[in-house]
């Protein structure tokens, strides 16, 4: 293989950022993980730009915030012509590759507008969010309105299991007495192994395909940037042996919640409190048999990656490729009375995130935890100059994290801001708020979680005095003046521009006051006055930049 | 010819709204117009979205603010992609087909990146901004880096002028003693005439031009929509005889300023105010020897429009056409101090808007003026509408007219919004503003016009008690309530999201709470749960609309 530098990026689905050994799970081990941390940089302060999966990757994939690229939710089309990672990297020439979920939903309606084809490469990568898919698998393959024959069920289907929809009859249930399936939809089969071995499920495929593209990539000789995206642990919360039953009752952490959360909570709160997976996890008993298959399940994940890293190390890669471990969001998981992600606590809106650097460079923050504030759009710039491309601050909005990562001073992010559309839920129906107006926007400085809810009062955490976010000070009147600067700040974010991706700075700067050259001669009298302008060399200011 | 529904669309450049008979002006006749108005309604309130050709053309012809369509400034590309009026009506069979100016600029990259050959349909259609260009002439073509051969300077050879730009030496300029070549560039010249006969001017082309095409699609068969874009009275401000001398300054109005305006301006203003433009026409003498001149173009419009209407009855086509008269933004012409445009007084952001509606339905109005709030933007949805097309509320930020034309009860739009980058101009160089932060953004509400200037204090004018716009009371103390108001009213306006644009409100409202009907259960404990949901039909709530 050759020297080319590369870029591993590997996705969870659904992963806490507190649900590893290396930031601080007492029960959980992930050596593998933990030991990619130690050689590279973990940052501690990570946010998603919306806490569930389409729009959160779409912002992944893009760099860009939510309100950029506009694809809100889930399967909600990203427009053509939104400008990807991928397109990015082919302009250098680097491959962008998929293996996994990337939750894209292509806008065929505008692909058609524009007469591209869905078969042509061009095609390809517009449907597939600028990845070229090795194996693009979003991981849900109910009976029903998906693929029905992904290439994961031909897999399990050559090995010889037999069904109707292979994955969820083998990969994603369990076995009762006497054979009965018993659906790992069901909250209550969490604790009973998946039907298939270990090295038959979606996390040991995943893992395989990535090597198989590794070893494709080396044929081919060209830099690559490999997105590594599994489904798990998202639901169904169902562990194949023996990561079933590695975990029990006794390591399953307290939730993290409290009565006064209950009571008289914000309108939007109040209606996911009664959404039926918050009732779920606020039941007795179901965290007890849960939790312990989503750990089986990044414990699979740990020891897959452990088997990956060792395959790049035996194949020259690991000297010359970035690693980035993250997530997609979090989970609930009871904390709060809550269910699956969506609102903003931390543990829905933060997400793990690991880069290693192999480059010397790199040594200055080797095993060290960073503090600063970074958003998951920061990926994008990163890779981006990684492979050497200059920076496109007026299409990607985040920040690249290499200065970082090479401990050079950088100017830190004041704020990071996660939005969610909650459109489709029934917040939206039960409060009788317009489609349009569905909408969370949330502000993180650090100490100040500031939650702007359109048509209701905001929500407001004080994660210094009340890191686990009890308090809600949103109506808090000994506050206003603290709500009003965080919301200022936000409408301060609202107001950047973000569509004007057509034109870099560098460009205006060069274009600008040069009409004369143009010979465009706006508010000149006589020729006397057009003499003086161009003999000064331009139409305009002394101050002009050069 | 057919009885197909048509739409005739015209539009002047920099013509303000107060330059006509029927908008008061009271030496400049406009019968043709005056007719018009008589014969359907005027908008008396209607403003652009933004003060400067292309960004208030992109608006027009996507529907979208500018902070939605991106190109907010002359030139900066719209990008592939970006909805047109031209994308909507082709889905209705309806032609949408460009004579004149649309100072479109193609996202030439973005089409690469997408793989659509310029040469194709599409490649067109994105290219022109969604028209199919029967003749694209955007009006300037100065010696240097503009078309060297437009068809109008092909016309005006094949009528036997000689020269090197025949558009700049014969079209643009004036003659001197000895024939030499007075430049009509050069505000000294403006009160001679046009080396060429009025019939010979772009003006009366472009209208030969539309009648062409008028001829042609009849012989087509298929509905249009027909943009008729006139350069003029836009700058270089010179006339053909006899329209050069038809007004002279004792028709030139006093202008619209007050000493009180220069002193201690806001920044902005300040370093307008230092533009070259403003300061000739400042100066004495230079109003009263442009203004006939930009008189004498608008009357000359006003009898092409009287030729091209008579056209109109004459093809039958009268009956079944919706007439649209309108501008892309005003000119200062010396008020406030003040030339060209890109400010938010009235002279510059308020446009002329009549609207003539054969239908029977809008008898109800025909003749009248309205007072309404309106925007550039309304204009495609209301031309979608005309087509018979279903509304797209979440692509077309505009409101559709024909109500208001109809009579009938309409919901106000309780502000209009206007924004300029000035990232090209002085004022930012001058005051060391970055490029990306060099916006400014007005609200107005009928009363109040609020102008947020990003790192600036804000400008703010009363309009009840100063119509004149003299006052700027954006520092006033008494005021700040009102300003946090109208601030807020900007920024929740900013916050709205503007680029969902692939889904539709009511395909949300379709998909929303269905995961049960796609075999995702989210939350069930077992078998029992997820009967009782499917018993119900829904996995969510009782309130969920059907």
């Amino acid at each position: 293989m050759t020297g080319a530098r590369n870029v591993l990026w590997i996705m969870c689905d659904q992963l806490r950022f507190d649900y590893l050994g290396c930031s601080g799970h007492p029960h959980l081990e992930t050596p593998n993980i933990d030991a990619l941390a130690a050689r590279g940089l973990r940052f501690d302060r990570a946010y998603v730009q919306s806490p569930i999966c389409g729009p959160s990757r779409m912002s992944f994939y893009t760099g860009r915030y939510v309100r950029s690229h506009g694809s809100s939710w889930n399967k909600f089309p990203l427009r053509v012509g939104e400008p990807t990672l991928g397109d990015h990297l082919a302009e250098l020439d680097v491959r962008t590759v998929l293996v996994g979920k990337t939750h894209m939903k292509a806008d065929l309606a505008g692909m058609r507008r524009l007469g591209i084809d869905p078969a042509s490469d061009v095609g390809v990568r517009v449907a597939q969010c600028g990845f070229e898919p090795f194996e693009r698998d979003d991981g849900l393959h109910p009976a029903g309105p998906y693929d029905p024959d992904p290439p994961y069920d031909a897999w399990l289907r050559a090995l010889g299991y037999q069904g109707e929809n292979l994955w969820e009859e083998w990969a994603n249930s369990a076995e009762g007495p006497e054979g009965a399936l018993l659906s790992g939809w069901l909250l209550e089969h969490a604790d009973k192994p998946a039907r298939i071995p270990a090295a038959h499920s979606e996390t040991a495929y995943m893992t395989e395909r990535a090597m198989a593209f590794l070893e494709e990539a080396g044929a081919d000789g060209r830099p690559w940037c490999l997105h590594l995206s599994y489904i798990k642990p998202h639901w169904p919360y169902i562990a194949p042996a023996p990561y079933h039953a590695l975990y029990d009752r006794r390591h399953v952490l307290p939730p993290v919640r409290d009565p006064a959360e209950r009571q008289d909570p914000h309108p939007i709160l109040a209606a996911y409190l009664q959404e039926r997976f918050s009732q779920a996890f606020a039941r007795q008993g179901v965290r007890e048999r849960v939790i312990p298959a989503y750990m089986g399940l990044i414990r699979q994940i740990d020891d897959e990656l452990g088997r990956l890293f060792r395959f790049l190390e035996e194949k020259g890669l690991a000297e010359t490729t970035l690693i980035v471990f993250t997530s997609d969001h979090g989970d609930y998981l009871g904390d709060h009375w809550l269910g699956e992600k969506e609102l903003f606590h931390e543990c829905s809106v933060r997400i793990p995130l690991i880069v290693a650097d192999p480059s010397p460079a790199a040594d200055a923050t080797r095993g060290t935890v960073c503090d600063a504030l970074v958003e998951a759009i920061d990926l994008a710039p990163s890779f981006l100059e990684w492979f050497g491309g200059a920076p496109k601050p007026h299409v990607l909005e985040g920040r690249s994290l290499l200065p970082l990562l090479r401990g050079e001073p950088a100017a830190g992010r004041p704020f990071v801001v996660s939005e969610y559309d909650y459109a489709m839920r029934r917040a939206r129906t039960d409060l009788g708020v317009p489609i349009g107006e569905a909408r969370l926007q949330m502000l993180f400085d650090g100490r100040w979680k500031y939650i702007h809810a359109e048509s209701f009062r905001p929500l407001l955490y004080d994660l210094q005095s009340d890191p686990a976010e009890f308090h809600d000070l949103g109506a808090d009147p000994a506050l206003a003046g603290e709500r009003a600067r965080l919301h200022e700040l936000l409408s301060g974010w609202a107001r950047r521009p973000a569509s004007r991706i057509t034109i870099s700075d560098a460009e205006i700067a060069e274009r600008a006051g040069r009409e004369i050259r143009a010979n465009i001669l706006i508010g000149y009298w006589d020729e006397a006055e057009v003499a003086e302008a161009r003999r000064r060399g331009t139409g305009v200011p002394e101050r002009e930049p050069q």
